[in-house]
């Protein structure tokens, strides 16, 4: 049985495009699926003024670790990726919807792929219509249904879970009631789905 | 030859613990040897705004995450830890002269122990005398050099050579002109440091 694990992440986070294609090896080996959360980092970020904008040191050093680490995943990163994007929300609205319809994983391999080895910023057009059409999705049909407010309902009804269970980022594991933060921790989480608890590394 | 490597922290880091812990395994296997250079993280982080105490969730999920990862690592957290450090100056200006009289890593061992294992907080006595006598150093005449205005000045010097090199946490590893931060950074700042690039995780 693979394991299921709850992921917490936005479109948006930049960390996540790592967990993306980390996600897509276990999948494929079938030992785990993941479970794919959409909330606001932006707002529960801001709430606790952890912003990476707010420290551009600390920003620019993220996009460096991150050129750094893709390659050995066999992601090849197009850097500067626009950021922070700026329809943040809409980008997490499409995930939204993705998730409850069972397309989110295809959404966001296709959306961060644009996003950070094309050069075109997530959650607005071309990205958006292209990563639609490319996994089988009418752009202005899925587009309509996204853009309804009961879905900005809903990724602020996450945002509200994800605040309750004291997640702060992206992305966040979460096995019974532990919490494992960042793509670099992923085998954490795995480990202690597995078996309750870290092994030696 | 070992690898000679930069290693950017204070006393009063949680996350320091485990790399202090990394590094004496890599240094008994004579592959690294570590050059410890203390500065405060108090200070860049302020002015960053990114101290952990400002986001309580954040630091709470801090601790968490130490907790579950020491015991691979052969370490038996007693936790809560005091934090965060009273005497921070103090302990970081004895980890200055101590780094510069090459025993460093032994004070930062055995405060260590003391504050993450026993209860004891760093900087503060009894931790400080006990730990330098375990040391074989002198604590009345140590801590009588360590308090010298001069020790506080190379402290505040250190300080302003990590915010001019990037640094803005701890631990953080410099190879070259790339840094690395986080004790789960140590393995891809040695293979930058072996090969110029990561390797397969």
């Amino acid at each position: 049985m693979p394991i299921r694990l709850e992921t917490w992440f936005a479109v948006g986070s930049a960390y996540t495009w790592l967990a993306i294609r980390r996600a897509e090896m276990l999948e494929a080996a079938g030992e785990v699926v993941f479970d794919w959360k959409p909330y606001s980092t932006r707002i529960v970020m801001s709430e606790l003024g952890t912003l990476p904008k707010n420290a551009p040191v600390k920003l620019a050093y993220i996009w460096r670790d991150i050129e750094r680490r893709a390659p050995r995943l066999g992601l090849s990163p197009r850097f500067p990726a626009p950021y922070p994007l700026v329809d943040y929300d809409r980008a997490n609205h499409v995930a939204v919807l993705a998730a409850r319809e069972g397309w989110c994983f295809d959404y966001l391999r296709a959306t961060y792929r644009r996003w950070m080895q094309e050069g075109q910023v997530a959650g607005a057009e071309p990205n958006l219509s292209e990563s639609l059409r490319e996994i089988g999705r009418d752009p202005v049909e899925t587009l309509a249904r996204a853009d309804a407010p009961e879905i900005a309902a809903a990724f602020l009804a996450n945002t509200d879970r994800a605040r309750e269970l004291g997640v702060f980022g992206a992305p966040t594991f979460r096995v019974g009631e532990e919490l494992f933060w960042g793509e670099d921790r992923l085998d954490d989480a795995l480990d202690w789905a597995r078996t309750g608890r870290l092994s030696a590394p």
